[in-house]
């Protein structure tokens, strides 16, 4: 049901990818990247990306990486992405857990989000519950397509 | 005497970039990282980045880019080098308060440092005085080269 993310599973999610940045309400990503671009984004870039499959359906994706290179490069950084017609199934939960056992087994000793959009109050409820704290917030840092401005919470677990 | 960086001029001011990240006391860079590799990430992926020279010597450089994405990127990012004969004169003062000029000048509405080392005390005090706040601090964040696990501050400065 997990497993790493191909190119075709990723042309399979393009739908939902898609649709995410164009909505302007969660991801720092233009809402006119193109396929190509998001691909080297989410799965070249990343140390690893996986998907949620259920029957011939792409439900959702995840990618992990290093937050930081070198002497930071302990901590590292996650994205989710949950098909519409997925959610609040419990699925952000399952792919956040996966992520977190990757992560340790990667040797990673924390995960940090840099930019959880504030006015995304279910994923804040989210992540809180499953342990990760607000460390601080960046005042007026993403340009919401409905609200403008809103801030942005920097969020953090240690997985030791 | 400040002007924007070229080829030339960071291989003049590899010494300084090499000892920076030799000692691992400040930069999330790989201790091993190439005159290349370093080049790229200086000079080649920010939008803007700048030296201040003196006579034939190059005591300083800082680079400028959007710290996010499409939505998130209102808020630059900027990173500081001083060469170690020109430390303690007001130089890294000077490259702050010009990069913050070019900011507004490039339309960009905040600047944040996403890890400030906090072992270097020197830095945050210094951008504190400049106006910049702690707005987080992230715990263990950064392998420091003499003191091991340290942490980071986040830092941020309006620019309206």
């Amino acid at each position: 049901m997990i497993r790493e993310m191909t190119r075709a599973d990723f042309e399979a999610f393009w739908p939902t990818f898609s649709a995410v940045i164009k909505a302007q309400e969660t991801y720092a990503y233009r809402s006119d990247m193109t396929l190509d671009e998001a691909y080297q984004i989410w799965c070249e870039l990343p140390a690893k990306t996986y998907v949620w499959q259920e029957g011939d359906q792409i439900l959702g994706s995840y990618y992990l990486k290093a937050n930081a290179m070198g002497p930071g490069d302990h901590i590292c950084n996650c994205g989710y992405m949950v098909s519409e017609q997925a959610r609040g199934q419990g699925l952000a939960t399952k792919l956040c857990q996966h992520s977190q056992d990757i992560a340790r087994e990667l040797g990673f000793q924390a995960m940090q989000f840099n930019a959880v959009v504030s006015s995304n109050e279910v994923a804040v409820k989210l992540w809180q519950k499953l342990g990760f704290s607000i460390l601080g917030t960046v005042p007026n840092a993403y340009r919401h397509g409905r609200l403008g401005l809103v801030d942005c919470h920097i969020m953090y677990k240690s997985l030791a």
